[in-house]
This record gives structure tokens, sequence and C-alpha cells, in this order.
């Protein structure tokens, strides 16, 4: 096989790696809404947000304006332990579809998170580090983001407190195992340790617990301890930031060997990895320079971008935090079981759904049967075992991959896969077993739950 | 910190990836003693080998005298998939540890199987492939081994059948979900499909199953289906010498950086890392050109090197396959429950054996909680969540580089990190909980089972 003079994995060299993040925000005509208080719908300043985050991410969250931001030097080692994440060809992968196209991926399993989330942990626990405080509170569901967070803070040497939904906590018991290991404290919530975990205790004993729950306690310990802050793994502004070392460290490989993607695929949950993944291309697009295909792949049970509203919303279901602009299904829509816990979010990163919003960038929602089938396809030919999440893009890279087929273009793909399945093989058991069902939610429910969409003074929904 | 110039990971490029393996056995001036009939005990060759075995691994098993053996391309770019394998220079653990030691690890867990025994796996399954064959079988009991079985034949299109040990096969739903991810049949064993199966399932019904018995129903399937053969995933020359790759993958990239190990240490359970990490700096040793020190590390409930006797043994429990001459605990030790899986074994490799024997290695033996305290340690600061197997090798480099500590030198040590832990939180858990004993053979215990060795004509044991 000739295989030009690509090869199947681009790795780059320490020197090459990034050395400042990439702002898209600067680019943006059409800024992202700013943060509104959930009490006053007044727009969240510095002051604001202080009790909540730390110093320096306030102030990369409310940045529209610098284009590089420089990673610090304490950061860029500890990513040298896990990264570069490798660009890979995925020649196995065109042989097996018989296509013409070509197809790369962003690898980003390779750590023992399991996904990308640990580009924006060590960013947020080392601001918090040198802020002076002494430990972060987190909400963790499936527990990738939990798992994150307590490596960067053992290597920091900064508490970790995660609350972790309680259902998750006695089903998943790996996950947290990990989490204890790197030397978290891990509580099922709701837990007896915060007033709000009580309350819903006395209300609905026995409860297995949710997102929403777990992050008013995590915020709840953060705002009441002294030295604490919160900390959130996806859709806020500062972690788009952060994980924009993903498409940096792309956009370098692709250019060392002179490649230009036509398309470029991720799947969004909340929109941390697509976010990060498509930033520097979409500077290009924005600034006029270069045009690409961005797509955005959510799960048909929830399906924020392609069925929801472009409005404020609360982040969580708690609605203790502060309001968001975004693509949402409403804070109160309950998505149905979906593997792909990852993605189980009701709303979208409000720079993602300006983007969007602005004609920027398309979306589609596939269903979970579809997405494990390519998750499989992908494993035996490339190896590595996708997590559901991640096989959200394979699923789309394939599609497209196999238009090129039929029309016998020679596109480039590029694709972001998130991370490693190995803790969601309950799922592939019941893929296996022909056990698994798609689910979708009727207008219906979704109009329920748009109902109940905050009303903001000078915005309808 | 100045880090000189060597980088957190030294990955080599496609091109410096190594085109042979290196056959340590050319170099050994004592050759391993040759696999026995366990019927006749005369020496097996070529055509007694071949009902079991594919014809060219028979003549790599056989093959004493050949030093470079070339890799077939096929089987390079397959390893182009998941390797280079990165050398990681461990700054961060080296900082935590304050010692002037050097400290190196090789990590092989980049990859679904989580472990080195892919590349063995591919090299068997593509000989399979090359002689027209359709399908391997083979014994698992954790399943690393047919998690990397499974890949290699998904990728080549090829049968795989793998008898699952039924304790594991029903405690650890996980990995038997990700060998039928890539197409494997996974059958517990004991089963009704073999007559040896039948007839322990009549002698012992309900029987959790052990590794000689799917040792025994894996060779009964492939002797006795047309177009079949067994594959086994340690202790067997071929697979040591499909295991070189990592040594010489190794050896390119400190030579790059002009660096000379003095210790070099890896777990031992049946010798496959082991074997394969030390090979070409064995060669080097065996030649007289470099001295190394090199460290066998095994479980202290599994001693076979440490405490076993040197003598002709059978390999498996079930007594069916050939004898080995080898370091042995006997075919009849049970070892006491160890959570590395994959070092419970009751002989070693008989190259290492006969290495061991003439002096040119070493061996400790390691209780289990202090390995786990290793564990810990190492993930805390390099990320990675080392496998059990692997934290063998972990807990000996961090107690040689504490020596470096006392002592003051400036020692460079090497160690095989062979994979990760993502499937033993169950045993990370126990740890946690305070709840982990070791165990250690009692004399007597090792007495009975040296008393059933096989008396072979010639050979005192």
């Amino acid at each position: 096989m000739a295989h030009e003079k690509i090869p199947y994995k681009i790795y780059l060299s320490e020197e090459e790696m990034p050395k400042t993040w990439y702002n898209v925000r600067a680019d943006m005509k059409n800024k992202p809404a700013p943060l509104l208080n959930p009490a006053t719908f007044e727009p969240m300043g510095f002051e604001d947000l202080r009790p909540v985050f730390c110093d320096e991410l306030i102030r990369q969250e409310l940045d529209n304006d610098t284009r590089e931001i420089p990673i610090p030097t304490e950061i860029r080692d500890f990513y040298k332990m896990y990264r570069p994440a490798p660009l890979v060809r995925a020649y196995c992968l065109e042989e097996k579809l018989q296509t013409p196209a070509k197809i790369y991926y962003k690898f980003e399993g390779n750590n023992t998170s399991g996904s990308h989330k640990l580009n924006s942990a060590i960013a947020q626990a080392y601001y918090a580090k040198m802020q002076g405080l002494t430990g972060v509170t987190t909400e963790t569901g499936a527990g990738q983001w939990g798992t994150a967070l307590s490596m960067a803070c053992a290597y920091l040497g900064l508490d970790c407190k995660v609350f972790m939904v309680k259902v998750s906590y006695e089903q998943k018991p790996f996950r947290r195992e990990v989490m204890r290991t790197y030397g978290a404290s891990v509580t099922p919530s709701p837990s007896m340790e915060t007033a709000v975990g009580r309350k819903i205790l006395a209300e609905h004993p026995g409860t297995g617990g949710s997102l929403g729950c777990a992050i008013s306690e995590a915020v709840e310990v953060a705002t009441s301890t002294p030295g604490y802050r919160y900390v959130l793994g996806s859709v806020l502004n500062q972690v788009l930031l952060h994980q924009s070392i993903i498409g940096c460290e792309t956009k370098i490989a692709l250019d060392k060997y002179g490649v230009v993607p036509d398309i470029i695929i991720g799947c969004a949950g909340g929109g941390s990895n697509l976010g990060g993944l498509i930033s520097p291309f979409m500077g290009e697009k924005l600034r006029g320079e270069r045009d690409y295909r961005f797509i955005a792949v959510e799960p048909a049970s929830c399906p924020s971008l392609t069925r929801g509203r472009f409005a404020y919303d609360f982040c969580d279901t708690g609605m203790v935090c502060p309001l968001a602009k975004m693509y949402t299904l409403g804070s109160s829509f309950i998505p149905s079981a979906n593997h792909a816990g990852g993605l189980r979010y009701h709303g979208m990163s409000s720079v993602l759904s300006q983007l969007y919003h602005d004609g920027y960038m398309e979306a589609v929602a596939v269903e979970q049967t579809k997405v494990f089938e390519a998750a499989e396809q992908f494993a035996r030919v490339e190896g590595i075992l996708p997590a559901p999440e991640s096989s959200h893009a394979i699923r789309v890279a394939i599609d497209e991959a196999l238009k090129c087929k039929e029309t016998g273009e020679e596109k480039t793909i590029v694709f972001g896969l998130t991370g490693t399945g190995y803790f969601d093989m309950l799922a592939y058991e019941k893929f296996h077993n022909g056990e698994m069902q798609d689910f979708i939610p009727s207008d219906a429910q979704l109009e329920e739950s748009f109902a109940k969409l905050p009303k903001v003074p000078g915005c309808d929904a």
C-alpha cells in the first residue's frame, strides 16, 4: 500500500505543540450573549461571578476580544504527560468503506480520564491553585469529568470534592474507584452534607438523584466553604477556550502535511469537544479566509440544536446557576435513557449556539442503534473501542464518506474521537443482545418543556 | 524546569520503527530446552506440533539460531495502528520521589486490549491467515489475551473462538463484551461443546472452571476442527520473539538520545512482556558488549522464579499440552487469589528460565498491597492508571529509585508498563477499602506441588 507520505498517526513534537489557546469569540461578529443572574435576570459581571468561580477563569469567561491566550508553562508541562493527542489517518476504515474520501480523526482517549475532559480540568485546577484556593467541587454523572478533575487535582495537590449522581455511584462503581485512586472525595448525590441535599431527600426519600441536584450540592459546598470554588466541565466559554487545544493541535498537524479538510465533524453534548475541535478552523471561516463545513452531531434522544429553541435558559435543572442564551430543550426536559451519558444535556454552549444560529455550522441528530453500528464497525478496523458519545461523530463521518463513494468525490473529513468506551460495556452488551432501543422525544414533550422556559425581559423564546 | 533535551514522551517515527524481531535465543550459549511430548517425553519436532500450531509459528518456535526475523509488512501496518508505544520519561515521578535516578517506562497500554498482548496476537493471527486457515482458538482468564486476539482476528477476517474461564465470564462481563464487539465467539468454560468440557461438567457440576480446563477445550476444538489451530499468549518462544518489538523500540528510542540504562525491570507471569522488553539488551549482555541489571518481578503469591524448581513440567493444569523445561511451582499449584490475574501462572518461559538459571537475570517477589501502594502513587503523578500486573514493575522501579536517593547514584532505570487497569477497579476498590490481603504459599504447599512434577527420564527436578 503506497500511503503517500502521511503516516497512520501524526504526533506533534513537544516544540510543535500549541503555546496558546485560541479564543474563537474574538472573531465572532455576534458575540455570545452574557450570562444572566438567575434572580434578577441582569447580566453578570466579574464581581457577580466571584463567589462561584475563581478569578482568572471569570476573566476568561468574559473575554470576548483576546484572540490568543497563552497557556501557562505548568499546564503545558501537564499536557505533555498525555498530549499531543494523535491525529490518525483512518486508512483501514477508508479501505473497509472503499471510499475515495480521506478520513482523519483526532483521538483524545489516550489518558486515564478516557476523554478530552482533562484539557480543561487541568486548566481550571491550575488557576484555582494559583489563586491560593484549597479545593474545588463539581458534579459528575457517568464520571468522565469527575475523573479528569480528580487527576488534575491529584497532580496539583488540590482537594477535589465530587458529587456523583447516586444511581451512577451505585451502578458504576468503577469510575468512582478511579476517582478515589486519584484521592478525590466522591459523595453520592443527593447527600445529607448539604441543605439542598437534605431538602431533596426529605421530599423524595430513596431518590437516585440527578445531575441538576448534584450541581446544586456542588455549588452550595463551593460557595459555603472557605477556599473552595465550583468548576464545570462543559458549556462555559472558558471550557471551549481550553478545549481549543484539540483544534489547534489538529490544525498544526494538518498544515504540516498540507492537508485542508472539507468537513469537520464532532459530537455535541454541552459543546466542549466540538467547540474545541472546530475553533481555529471556525476562526478562518469567520475571518473569511477559508470555508469549511462543520457538522455537530447530537443524539436523537436529546436534540438541542436540531429541535431546541434559541433562548435564555437555566444551565441546571435546579435553577441555581446563571442563565445562558443557548439552543435548549428546556431545563425541565428529562432526556430518555441514552447510553451516551455525556450527550444528555438539555442545552448547548452559547458560543456554538450563536455560531449555529448565524449559519456557520450544521447539525444532525442520529439514533443510538445506528451509532453503535458505526462504533462496532470502527472498532473492528481501527482497533480503538470508541465511547458512545464519540461514536456519534463516527456515524456521520462514515455517512459522509459513503456519500463520497457515490459521488466519487475525494473529500477530506476530520472528526473528533473524544474518548474510549471501556466503561460503557453494558451499553455495548445491550447492543450485542439486540436489546437497545431508540428514543425520540415527542413534539408534545418538547412543547411542555419549552412552556417552562424562563421569561426573560427583552428576549422571546 | 530544564529537562535536558529529552521529551516527556519519545515516539519513534514510522521510519524509525523496527523492521525485524530480535530472537534472543540466537545469542544464548545454553539454548532453552525443547518441548517434550506429554505422552512419550520425546522432544517435539515440526511434524509433531503441526496439528496444534500453524506452520510458520512452529518454525519460529524451533528456531534457536536466526537472530533477526523480518516482520511482515502487513503486521508492521497493523503495528502502526497502535504503535510505536511511547517511551516515557517519568519526570513527575522522579520529582515526587526526589530521587537522582532517571526513570523511563515503556507504555504498552494505548490500545483497546489494554496491554502488550496485541503484539503477538496479530502475528499469530497473520500466520494463521497466510496458511489459509479459517480460525483460531484460545483460552482467556481475565480476558486481556482474548481481547487482543479478537482484535487481530477482526482485522484479518479470521474466526476467533475464545474459551473464557466461567467464573470470569460471569463476574467480568465487560471484557467479554469487548471481545464480542470484535466479533469473537466467547464460550464459558467448561462447556458442553467439547468432550473434555462435558467430562468435567459431569464430574464437577456447577464448577466455575479454570485456565487449565479452558486450555484443554481450546486445544480440543483446534485439533478437531478443519482449518483451525490453537494460539497462546505467553510462555512460548514465538511469543517472546514477537514481543521483542517492545525492547527493540525501547532500545532505538534510548539510543537516539544516547541514554544507556543501568537497570531494566519488568513484571513476569509467563514472561511475554519481560522477555520482549529485555531481549535486545540481553543480547548485548550475552555477546559481552555491555552489562545491564535485569530484574523480573513476580507476585509473592505465585513466585515461580524465586521459589520454583527448574524442571520439565506441563504448561497446563489439564496436562494435555507439551512439557516445557522451566522454573515452575508445579502444574498442580493453584495460586491463591491475586488481583494480578496475568501473573497467576505456575511456570515461566523456557527462555527466561534458562537465562535466570545461567545468572543473567535477577528476580524478586513482591506482595500485592505494596504493589497497589506503588500503583496509586504512580497514577497520581504520572496520570496513567496502571494494571495490577504492570504495577509489580512500578513497585520495584520505585524501590530502586529510592535506593538511589540514599546513595546519591544517578542510575537510569527502565521499566515496562504493560497496560492499564480500567478493568481492575474491583481490586483497586478492595485496596481503597483496606480489604486487600497478601497471600504467600507455604513451603508445605509448594513441596506438595513439586512432588507431583512429572518424572522425565534423564532430568531430575
